[in-house]
């Protein structure tokens, strides 16, 4: 595989919403697609957290590693998707936050993450299933694109 | 609320456009929404700034806090959304920021913040009014959804 | 120039994809445009890499300064966009990346940079053509709308 792979989807309903208040981000997101029968989607988040669970790939040991931090956060970007693994609807997402002086950091997003104040773009995805299968190269659960 | 509330959107005109050297970043989104009459949309935004004016919300002061900086800075990403308040198209953005070395800052975008360079893909949406109302809870303006 | 300008596009084909395991981030989103027919698209990745290229731009020497290091990096966010330079389909990204200590850093995004894994979404753009010429202000290759 030299090239990007993919695929041609059509624009499904678009959707600009919040999130609610002291309630886990991703169950938020992941809760709004079941219940909209959303299968794919694209989103995007700005707002602000009051808790956050961040981590990274560890690319060698291919495993994720994450923290929990309590604090006042703002997210200054939230890029993610949902797609397919084991026939429900995922959320993955990465996140840049900053506290109070602007100091930023970011990773990989996890549950226990508590909103405080958050609005979301979502655009819904129609075509063929994107589905998370196990990647060897890499150990992680990716699209296959046949 | 328990989960995320939205209203479905259609997509209105969709544009890329540049943003005037060493003008205000907000203000001539902004403006251009004024000009081309567009009440809602989401924006992302790439390029450099000379100067910035950054901040984050006090979640227990339930104030904004923000600083100036002068300096060459690249806008790594800006996603914001375009709303109305008490009527007339607002802009609500957040930044990521980096200086020479890399090393990044970002957070609530204010005006002050002068363009250098910077390109613009801007979605306008058409449906029911987006309008930023007081929330007690976070004391942002928020948007109401019924 | 006191306002944004810009241009109306419209919607062309919409992808999503993955890009390649241990090949560049750039040539391969080049190549799939090429490959596909694509003038003018907007794009944005989350994923990871084993290396990166980055830098910014010195607004007073006008010239780009950038360097390489090799290091598993999460992609939080990679904004950018494709439009022509010499009849070219030429893209434009700015990357915000952490280390496995949620440690951000970030810059203009240059080739020799290698994808470990990432996903894409990329909205082609339809309308008139795109094309970077020389800017006096900044010296940079930027959009001209007349």
């Amino acid at each position: 595989m030299n090239d990007m792979t993919g695929l041609e989807m059509q624009h499904g309903r678009l959707f600009v919403g919040r999130l609610p208040y002291k309630k886990d981000l991703i169950t938020s997101v992941e809760n709004f697609c079941k219940e909209s029968s959303i299968d794919m989607a694209v989103f995007s988040i700005i707002g602000a957290v009051s808790s956050v669970t961040i981590g990274s790939y560890d690319q060698k040991q291919q495993v994720y590693v994450s923290h929990f931090e309590k604090a006042p956060l703002e997210i200054l970007t939230c890029t993610g998707n949902i797609s397919l693994k084991k026939g429900n609807p995922v959320a993955h997402a990465h996140i840049v936050l900053c506290d109070e002086e602007g100091k930023t950091t970011g990773g990989h997003l996890f549950s226990d993450t508590i909103v405080f104040a958050a609005e979301i773009e979502l655009q819904e995805l129609i075509g063929n299933t994107l589905e998370r299968v196990y990647d060897k190269n890499t150990g992680l659960m990716l699209w296959k694109f046949i």
